[in-house]
This record gives C-alpha cells, structure tokens and sequence, in this order.
C-alpha cells in the first residue's frame, strides 16, 4: 500500500471512530439519566457469555430490572434464549460486521423497553479484536475468558484487555481435567492492565456465580445516584 | 539535547516504571490477598483531599477497617489531620520528589496496621503530572477536582484524567459564587476517559458525601472475594 492511501486509510478510520464516540456520549447520558447500568460484555467465540447472562438473570431479576442486547452476525437464538428467562432482549444482527457499534446500540435503546434503576447486558459479537475499539456508551467493559482458550490471550489481543475493566473467568469447573494455569492467565491479564477486576466462575458449583453477581450489586450500589 | 542522549533518557525513564510496575504488582497482590481496597487519591494541591479523607473517614469508619497513607513533599501534618478521627495513617515525605511511587508504597505497607477487609486511601503528592504515570498497586485511582479550578483541567492534564477510574468533584456548595460550569467539567473529563465515574460531593450539605460513600461502599461489595 502507498503511503498515501494508508493515511487516507487512517483519516477514515479516524472519522469513524470520532463518529462512533458521539453517539456513544449520547447514549451513555442518556442511560446515566435513566439509572441503568450498561455492561458491554466481549470474548472469544464459544466462551460462554450468553450462558453467563442466562445464569445472571436467574439470580439477579428478582432484584434488579434487566435487559439485553444480543449482538450476533446471524441469528436471533441467543435473544430467544434470553428472552426464555422473561427479561427483554432485542437482537442485533450485524451481517458482515464483526462488533457492534454505538449506532446500533442507540437504535436498540429506541425499539425496547428499558430497565430503569437496573443493569442492561450488551453482549458484543463474540471477537477478540474488533470490539475492543468501539465504546458503545457502558459503564463497564467486561471481557470472559474460558479456561479452555489458553493463558496466553490477554497478550496475543492486549486491546481487548486494556480496555476492559473486568476479566470474568468461566468454564473452571473444567480445570480437573486441562493443564491451564489460571495465576499464568491471571498475571498476563494483569500486565496489560494493572487494574483489572478478576472474577472466577463456575456455573456447576452452588455459588460459582457470586462472585461476579456480587460485583455487579456492587456496581449497582456504587454507580446509584452517581452522576446526578 | 542530541538524538542519543534523548534515547538513552528515554530508556532510564522506562527502566525506572518497569521497576515500579513490578512493585506494583507485589504490592497489588498483598493487599488484594489482605482483602484490602487500596484508593490512590490525587489531585492538584489545595482540591480537599485530606478533607475528603477525614470525613470520609467519619461516615464510613464504623462499618469498615481504613488506614491511609500521606503522600507530602514535606511535613507530617496530614497524617496528624488524619490520625485525629482515630485510625491509623502514615506519612510519607517525598523530599523532592512529585508523586509517589509504589516502592514508597511497599515500605510503608511492612510498617503500618493494615486495614483487613477494609480500605487504605492513598493521599498522593498534590500534582496532576507526575502521580498519572505511577501505578501503586491500587485497586482504584481516583482524582479530585474542585469547583475553584476550572472546568478544563481535564483537557489540560490528560493522562491524569485518562486514568483515573472515578472523578469526584468537590466544593461544591461555592458554585453559587462561582461562573463554573460542572457539566462542561463532565464533558471534558469524559472526553479523556468515557467511562470515568462522576461523583459530586459537598462538605456542608446533610448527605453530601452520599454518592461518595456509597461508591466506596459499592466497591467493598464488589470486590469482596474477587480475586479469591
């Protein structure tokens, strides 16, 4: 590629994302104003996420209101399957695209019924490299890796990392029966992001999934009125 | 300066936070182990900190264990403030040092009660430069802005901003004396960090500090057992 066509190419790339980062404001006000907790939830394809949300509205919808957001290239199955638990979800289908966009997410927000003073679960496309760049307008970006996908992910796709707030370890109940070494996973995470919240679950053990509901009723209680 | 002696700054510069990122992370270990929620608390000098701190400490030390940590270039006169309301606080002085760093940190962790359970704020050296690029093993970064300073110090001070996880903007009962425009100071800030918490604070309203207390209570919650 030229030199110039690969600025061109960086112009453009630039202008999307500026473009993506207004509507994300947009939509960030407005589910600050509304009290809803909005969690861009990012992994590999096949890591668990929509079972993660299955199980966390089975624990948390008695308490808190809930929606979803389904992102997928295809198919509506994993709204279906949401939508099963008796919290909303609405489907997007982003054809060739490979994340979702604060476009899409605001066009979302207009066509459903929005949990006021609870938390909207936004599953992205299941991708490692893509969404890491679009703010969709969360309160928190959280990124799920499976104990079956290897300790080295966190540094072979460090954006994805970077910029999430919290890890979410699923699938441990396998651990018997792999060589994986989850302190190894751990402190990769932890070297491209220092910060990060580790959170380990097992949805075959009693309560395999409370650390992480304890974190997003933390995040409830901690986000409540702020802002306002 | 020539192209050479620039290089070789360049690499000492970067020596030195790979050095304090390993302590870091150390320091980051011990505490998460401990189960304590460390909160590094910067900001310009003069912002409230320390007052933040002993009313913070007021509202919340009765439910929680807290320490602190005083980061001063001189004198010990914030920990004194501190040690007043009846928990345990150490002082740093960092001579002519602007920030701490985490090496500081570790030496004062082997030499104070640890809070079990419970909170250690880290009240840095009052600067908005140099403290954003040394990481301390906290759990949180937190900075303070004051009403009296103007809304475009994030703008100003980007890295500060940039990383922080949560603003808390402060003295805001003199608004009414003052052209300060708070959601031109929100908006800027989240043009830095799109997901950094607002939390407005004010020292002589009943619930003031409200919002404040209830993110810190919320991070206790989210927190407990993360990590286990």
């Amino acid at each position: 590629m030229s030199g110039q066509s690969q600025t061109r190419l960086i112009e453009i790339e630039q202008n999307i994302l500026a473009k993506n980062d207004e509507i994300a404001a947009r939509n960030r006000a407005r589910l600050e104003a509304a009290g809803i907790i909005a969690i861009n939830l990012m992994s590999s394809p096949g890591s668990g996420k929509t079972t993660l949300l299955v199980e966390t509205i089975q624990a948390l919808k008695d308490r808190l209101p809930i929606a979803v957001i389904e992102g997928d290239q295809q198919t509506s199955s994993d709204a279906a399957r949401i939508r099963e638990t008796g919290v909303p979800a609405l489907q997007i289908n982003t054809g060739k695209g490979c994340h979702l966009d604060a476009g899409m997410v605001s066009v979302a927000l207009d066509h459903m019924p929005l949990p006021e003073g609870g938390i909207l679960f936004i599953e992205n496309v299941g991708n490692l490299v893509c969404p890491a760049g679009f703010d969709l307008g969360e309160a928190r970006r959280v990124v799920l890796a499976s104990v079956t996908e290897g300790e080295d992910k966190p540094l072979k796709y460090p954006e994805m990392f970077a910029t999430a707030d919290a890890m979410v370890i699923s699938k441990t109940d396998l651990l018997p029966h792999l060589t994986f070494d989850v302190e190894a996973l751990v402190a990769n995470a932890r070297k491209v992001r220092p910060r990060l919240d580790i959170l380990r679950t097992s949805s075959t053990s009693p309560d395999g999934l409370g650390t992480w509901v304890r974190w997003l009723e933390g995040l409830a209680g901690q986000l409540r009125h702020a802002a306002e």
